[in-house]
């Protein structure tokens, strides 16, 4: 996972043009992308498609001629979807379009004005502090040309067409955790689901954050409203630092039950966050109000939460593959757990006769009976056709990892039914 | 107000009767009251008018022919609703008609016997441990005639038939915060909303206590039943000392959340009464089983909770302008509280761009966004068509008050549409 | 009662067979039975009616031709449902079949291997310490025969149809705790209330544990679901230590209530097992999925919570007339309780005029109102034709034999509305 982040890692991405094909088409060499192109203009609720930002150089000359800022150093030098500037402006007027980050002086900040016509230039606070006084040429060879807007989906079909539903994010530029990190496990989840023999079908979408989502649901909405049982965004999800979640807004559906689950198994630090508190990806949007799909977020350190967010810093002393691999792993077991979660019935009335299957001791001494017994036993009497996996492991106390293989046994033997639950869709917009 | 409540004192009331007419005519001079007369003898539900009550003169005079207790130094003095007397007893056996307070020695309690034949007398335990043995005349020039009960309504108009209901007492005499100031509050408020643009229809009337509301309760239970959302009760509402409410009897109804985030809002000290341990005046009956009106009571100290109550102490070092004026403050901000309240729905899916809206910074750097930005976005996140203002202030943790102009702002610029509530109403005895 | 209970005890009783019909036949000298003769090898679910297991004789002699254990002494000596053993063994082989309690060295375990062919001897750790090295004969004179499963039903008619569902076990051979007090008390109660006017029809049976249960649902399933509002499992229910009830599946059932109220007012110590920690007898059966009958088993030590259980030590130092006295008051308050509870219906709206009736003072002072006046005003007050008795103790936080007589007299005044409760049942396998 590392090498394919690596590779993304350089491409100066932007919300719309060349940086978000190249990184779908280094993608696609992984697993098959189908790529849709929405013109600039296209509307999209309250959105409009804005044209394709090009940038061909950026730099700030001291009076030597020397870059003092240099976009071809560091996409992050310059503000994205800055506008063309071709000047020579004395320091103090500059400084109105330099940005720094003064508490981390080493940092170049990421920033970027998609909505509102503007230029500037990012840089450490060092670098800020060590420009002199003078006039400074100014130049930001850019363009705005009517494009498109590029994103990839991929569809793994499972035996059933209800969906879970995968998003992360393509749009930013040289930054690791956020956001090379989310769709490089997203590939790498695409590609171990094709290997897997699956109850859901799974969408992944790779798309450029708010205008991609939003342009996304405009198209989709329907059909993700109707098949939609659970989904994650995927998002800074490469570090090693923790595990994070970012419910949904009412903290009540089955990806927050999956995802609840299993963080809480996984090891070291881990954060709930809620999403009146924490929101801040595209669950935004999936989860407004007429979307209202049931969307959680799923990260290692979370947006916002670690210092070289939004920075130059975020690099790969920040993303590892053990990071990018637990990120992989808490997804893959999302996944995992609601594949396996059913609705389960007893079959027979009354305790069925356990004792000749060899499920339980058959001299009866019923002084303490074994956990693996009780576990059965408890999972038969609540297995009432209305109670799935998440509901047999809160009333029953145990971690699902725990009734699982209980669970398992007693369909084998018959003693138990399972079927598919069925998700509650909170009224939309029709 | 302290103007109103000091004509309105003197006057001798009783539940019918002459007293409750002047005191509608003097309310009279200040809103166009309509006035009901409802005939002795009319069945209400389990009860029946009573006969008017005339009282001309009451006192027990010593054997020196000195008035040592007199209805005209005070007309708390005769119990009220006193059978006529006139003879000549030894204190022995007046005693067992005379009333004090012996925690209170100066103190003359106010004492009624509205249901069953009776007589007595009032006044202060001092007074009454200054009386020597000998044999006093007793008289109650008193009458029970064929009359009415009357009382008064007003109704202010607005842009819908749903009602907001207010109810106050007019059956005591001279108490100041016992009622003189439900009915005072009562009036500047209906005199204020006549002056104000309001979506809801206005019902004020003015009542003697039980009787009263159960004989208008028959009379118009149907239509209060269909129109009334919300109702209070005014009473106790003309002191300085705090703010208190009686919820209803499940406590959950509009009337609860808007009189509960008000008291909050409140200054000094505020008490929230359950409908189980703090009712004791109409409330009672209109929220009974089958009349299950959604009515909180609204008091500044409440009755039966400050030493005064009940007494002649209850006067005007108990109730001052400044007290009547915290209360129609109290009761009108209710009132502009359940005009604001809306449910919304936000128009667009997905987040809309406020950034074109210049609603959000153009510059994206994510690291803390302001409070009114983040109002913005959670009253758009959470506007799903069903949570209304209280909702919104529930989910958010944000008093209704800082949510209001976020919201307003957000209508404006037609992200948010806004639909009255429906209150859903318990079901009745039909 | 402990007189039936000693005439009960000797009897070697299994799930079948004789021990069983000599049992019935002593409880039908108190009460008439109708008894039910199951054949061998009937389906119930997932169970079938096993053979008769007759038992003649059983021992362990040693060389000198001494029984040192010996079935006649007492029945738990072997090990129940054993098959026919003779053959000399020496010690070490013997041993395997041995089986004691080292914890409780002169206690003789109870033990049962009714679903798997096998054979045993139970006998106290310390005889088995003294057995010598060398070779015994060991003898079970025993026999499967097809034959019957037999129990006893007794139905007391009330009013109306709707029933409680009590179920007792007769299987357990010389014990007095478990399970001779179970249908002594039973058996006492049905006597009991063939002498009440009751409103419900009350099914008491008596049948071996988990199979007798299996095959009366599987006879009686679609009559139980449709009628049982209520039901007791009696079990443990001899002794002088506590009190305690094993709740439902889900803890909310009328039975649930009743007994929670019942056990709370009992003297001493008290217990309310969760029906997840607690279950263990044949309310595993009647609450289990599909059937989902409302029951709650009441006892006073709770099997599997006292030393004695399950060994020869259960006998009548455990289970004492006083004991079955408790338990006998404890079943009886939860019928009586049961069948005094209603729905309750304000007749009036508005509060009624409580004076006229003299339930009121009628001079009104209204600090401070007496605890019963304000029961009935509470009462009247939540008695919306929706809560009954345990929903109006739950809002007052009054306990129900506070307001019953409360009650009784608003009824009687002609101020109250009683209707049976419907107890909504959890949907079933149909």
């Amino acid at each position: 996972m590392i090498e394919l982040a690596k590779r993304l890692f350089p491409i100066n991405r932007s919300i719309t043009g060349d940086g978000v094909r190249q990184t779908l088409s280094l993608i696609s060499e992984y697993i098959s992308l189908k790529i849709f192109e929405i013109p600039s203009g296209t509307k999209a609720f309250d959105w409009v498609v804005p044209k394709e930002w090009i940038i061909r150089d950026g730099y700030v000359k001291d009076d030597r001629g020397k870059r003092v800022i240099d976009y071809k150093e560091n996409n992050l030098h310059v503000v994205s979807y800055s506008k063309p500037v071709d000047m020579a402006v004395p320091l103090s007027k500059l400084k109105n379009h330099l940005h720094t980050l003064p508490d981390q002086p080493d940092a170049i900040p990421y920033m970027t004005s998609y909505y509102q016509e503007n230029w500037g230039f990012c840089l450490s606070d060092l670098s800020a502090q060590s420009l002199k006084d003078g006039t400074y040429k100014v130049l930001i060879d850019s363009e705005f040309v009517d494009g498109s807007l590029t994103y990839g989906e991929i569809l793994v079909p499972g035996e059933r067409e209800e969906e879970i539903f995968i998003s992360t994010d393509i749009c930013h530029p040289s930054m690791a955790n956020n956001e090379i990190s989310g769709p490089v496990v997203a590939t790498f989840i695409a590609e171990w689901l094709k290997r897997q023999h699956l109850t859901y079908t799974y969408r992944i979408i790779f798309i450029p954050e708010t205008i991609g989502s939003i342009v996304y649901l405009s198209r989709n909405l329907e059909k993700l409203r109707k098949n939609v049982v659970a989904g994650f965004v995927l998002s800074c999800i490469g570090d090693e630092r923790c595990y994070s979640c970012v419910a949904s807004p009412y903290g009540d559906t089955l990806s927050d039950k999956v995802a609840t689950e299993v963080l809480s198994s996984r090891p070291g630090k881990k954060f709930r966050y809620s999403y009146l508190d924490g929101r801040g990806s595209d669950e935004r949007h999936y989860s407004s109000p007429g979307a209202d799909l049931p969307m959680v977020t799923l990260c290692r350190s979370k947006f916002g939460t670690y210092p070289e967010y939004h920075t130059s810093l975020d690099d790969f002393s920040v993303v590892t593959e053990n990071g990018l691999l637990g990120g992989f792993e808490y997804v893959k077991e999302c996944i995992e757990l609601i594949e396996k979660n059913r609705i389960y019935k007893s079959v027979y009335i009354g305790e069925p006769n356990l004792g000749k299957r060899g499920l339980y001791q058959t001299i009866t001494k019923e002084k303490g009976l074994g956990q693996t017994l009780w576990d059965r036993k408890n999972v038969l009497a609540y297995a009432n056709g209305q109670n799935d996996l998440f509901d047999l492991s809160k009333i029953t106390g145990r971690p699902t990892k725990k009734l699982i293989p209980v669970i398992d046994e007693l369909v084998e033997y018959g003693l138990l039914r399972a079927s598919l639950p069925m998700e509650k869709k909170r009224p939309g917009n029709e």
